[in-house]
């Protein structure tokens, strides 16, 4: 019989041996997915301080690594809110420590992404990482930083402090990596205008290694509304939840608890809600035994009065600030947007918000093209698998007088506290059926815009051949009968057309 | 400004957090792949023992838990290694804790499944789970367990110790989990069968919550050669790994170094390496900077010498038991298996064996049927964006005399040490260009065997048609010229039609 043998293995070494799982499967990959992480993190950072968000980013070539590969330096530096130098070594090195594990529309949600892209960086070039960051008040705080992967624990190798006169406030981050940049390059450019459409207050820069400067101006100050952390929707909750709830409570009574602890539940909700599960208010939460716990999770599942969750927790773009994306990046010649009402799946609140834009700047490309965002981050990879692309493809666009080879761009932005991402390098969103339900509205709405356009379009079109005709035979005509009837001046021909033109065509 | 907050969160509380990655994405989808990896670590029990698998599962109806899900217990035994009663707590009880982290072909790679499983049961139950298991010597350890998440840590609630009369050996795994077996029926009944179809050595029974009673019998007791541990390539390796051999190695110099710790390095091969990298042989590795670490694994990568990995750690089922299989559970018309030559990408070995199949109990469904396995798993979600579908769709079928509206089946199974799954809910492999090749190379080699049996196939159709005219005529013709040549006696038809017979045609 063979010997069997266990060993524990911390966090870090676990993504460590399995880095595919967060995106970073090769060099090109992973020099994409570094940037993207750390971006999300720096827009988060300044978005948490309300203040728009200056994002500088830097790649900068260090040498050859292989045939194919390059080793690349990175540098990314934001005007966010900083983080405290007693957390610096943690939030930048160690697995499964930050400050996402929030019920928060945020752009991070495993509170990974940042980190492995410094330990890709180290497995890859052994280099140290370099963090400073200052809160604005009297002291700039320098770090390098690696993390031991067997035990999941920064190791400091340097610490400076400095003098902060000018009060900067931030975070910049810099460490080496390898990759390819070169076969990475188009998608994140495209990554770059994406983020700079559906973040249109923000200023990001990018220095590739070439040295080409690629900049993304705000063309507004306005931000929207920063979200609300928010406590658990009652139809989200489980067996776990509860029982922590429970533990940590300082409420002796089922009424209070129910009030106090979960999204949207009022005094009468709450009474209401006790009667149904036949439980009494007075209830000591902390006495519920392990099968009344379950219990309470089914009932909670079942009573159907709950009020939806509210979007207060929830932070769309909002219309006017997605029309002035699309018109800043599309410049198309008809668009039309469409922010749904907050629903919800599995007790988590979100958003769908649709735009649909044509013409202009748009190429034609002989399929529509398709812009998909979640909590203002562009996704980019295996479109095939996502659920916008589905409801797309299942719709019947020639009802709304569009084609696939119309120069048409589509975009959906989901936001909510809990994307539903399928893979950890958050590539595409699941085909939750009330997800699905929302987009698929939202789409319909803005297809019948254009529809709306495009008939008016058609009648324009018409118009302007029917005018072609007059114009082309009038003058003809005109000399004809002129000659015919033995005169010399012509009737006004321009009288004629103009009162044989029809609505619209005076765009023609 | 806002204040941010700092927390650490251990690895059974991030899994707890993100179960949709794991592939618990649903109650129907949790079913499933609960089934699915308990089954795996059955079968890899059993091998690692050399004994033909006997695995048991039983899922059984315990109540309604809401609308659409209801509450199940599910019961997976094998007839495996056991698990020494030291090991049973955290091995069942405690994320990244396990037997699985080790460079051999295996079926569980994250060894993650198991427990998710138990984890997803404890968190919609609230229940314990029941271990039993002995190594088969003089004791049966039973066990209830509960993980406490937040700590991930196994909590023992009950342990008992049974005298051993049989010397049964084995794991039962029992434990309670909300689900929606209705839905995920079909995808579990065609797990079961395309498992058995990779397994052809393994007896698989499966009695589902109606009582229905699904039985897999072995058709063979040969089995294929177990799998060795194997050590890293050089071709695979990174700085951290370098840094841990330096770490634990005895060896005092790099030649000694090199060959004792990377697979297929001689003496000869180190020395060239060496050479190649400008290294003394005599070197101490443990006194190497980090430059000169990196530089060590970048010369690793550019040597190319190295010999490509044996399949020594690989475990394929074989041409002939693939055959077994496919014939068990399709009984095809005809059919042609391929193994390919070991290959490897970034230093992971693996082996691509592809088969076809044509008619018998194919189903004809407008489109080829594609059965996707990784280390004798079958992949049955995301077909779409597997890379043996893209290949196959790739491929021009009509030059091997193939249609999709035939009846045909293309199996493809990968072995290998490192399968590139993309998700942790090994859904589908990515699409590397190494693996690409391979299948790529195989399938042709099976795709030309069949179009030499349906060339022939068309040779005895136009056959039986010619002969068909021949039946059709002769007698007439037969008659006429006896009659008009005024004999009785017609000439032996027989005889002329079997003057007519071509090739093949006696199969007619």
């Amino acid at each position: 019989m063979s010997q069997t043998t266990f060993e524990e293995i911390s966090a870090a070494d676990f993504f460590y041996r399995n880095r595919d799982i967060a995106g970073f499967t090769n060099p090109s990959r992973a020099i994409f997915v570094a940037i993207r992480e750390l971006m999300e993190n720096a827009l988060d950072a300044a978005e948490s301080a309300k203040i728009p968000p200056d994002i500088y980013v830097r790649l900068s070539f260090e040498g050859e690594a292989s045939a194919e590969t390059q080793i690349y330096k990175l540098m990314v530096a934001d005007n966010g809110t900083g983080v405290d130098p007693r957390h610096i070594p943690s939030a930048f090195g160690q697995i499964l420590y930050g400050s996402k594990y929030k019920l928060k529309q945020q752009r991070g949600t495993f509170g990974l992404g940042g980190k492995m892209a410094l330990l890709y960086g180290q497995i890859t070039t052994h280099q140290p990482a370099t963090i400073i960051s200052s809160t604005g008040f009297t002291k700039i705080y320098s770090y390098k930083l690696m993390i031991d992967i067997q035990r999941n624990r920064p190791l400091i190798l340097d610490r400076k402090v400095q003098i902060n006169k000018d009060q900067w406030r931030g975070t910049v981050v810099e460490f080496s990596l390898e990759g390819d940049y070169l076969r990475a390059m188009a998608k994140i450019v495209d990554y770059f205008k994406q983020t700079a459409m559906v973040n249109p207050y923000a200023n990001l820069t990018f220095v590739d290694p070439k040295g080409r400067l690629y900049k993304f101006t705000r063309v507004t100050k306005e931000m929207p509304q920063p979200p609300k952390e928010t406590l658990p929707h009652p139809y989200g909750v489980d067996v776990e939840l509860l029982q922590r709830l429970i533990q940590v409570t300082p409420y002796r009574n089922m009424l209070e608890f129910l009030r106090k602890h979960f999204h949207r539940v009022g005094e009468i909700t709450a009474q209401k809600f006790l009667e149904f599960a036949g439980i009494s208010p007075s209830r000591n939460p902390k006495k519920l035994s392990h099968e009344e716990i379950v219990r309470l999770m089914h009932m909670l599942k079942k009573f159907k009065d709950f009020l939806p969750p509210d979007a207060s927790c929830l932070s769309p773009l909002g219309e006017e600030l997605l029309k002035v994306g699309i018109e800043k990046e599309l410049k198309p010649e008809f668009m039309a947007v469409h922010q749904r009402k907050p629903a919800t799946y599995s007790g988590h609140p979100f958003i769908i918000e649709v735009g649909i834009a044509y013409g202009g700047e748009i190429p034609k490309t002989g399929s529509f093209i398709v812009y998909r965002f979640a909590n203002r981050i562009p996704l980019l990879y295996d479109e095939a698998s996502d659920v916008s692309v589905r409801v797309i493809s299942d719709m019947n666009w020639r009802r709304y007088r569009v084609l696939p080879d119309m120069p048409l761009a589509i975009l959906v932005h989901i936001c909510s506290t809990k994307v539903p991402y399928k893979t950890v390098g958050k590539e595409f969103i699941a085909d939750r059926p009330e997800v699905r339900k929302e987009i698929a509205n939202g789409l319909r709405e803005v297809a019948r815009q254009i529809q709306h356009f495009m008939s008016k379009q058609e009648h324009v079109d018409r118009e302007r051949k029917r005018l072609g005709v007059f114009n082309k035979y009038l003058p003809k005509i005109a000399q004809f009968s002129t000659s015919l009837a033995g005169k010399e001046k012509q009737p006004d021909i321009e009288k004629l057309l103009a009162s044989v033109k029809k609505y619209g065509a005076e765009e023609a």
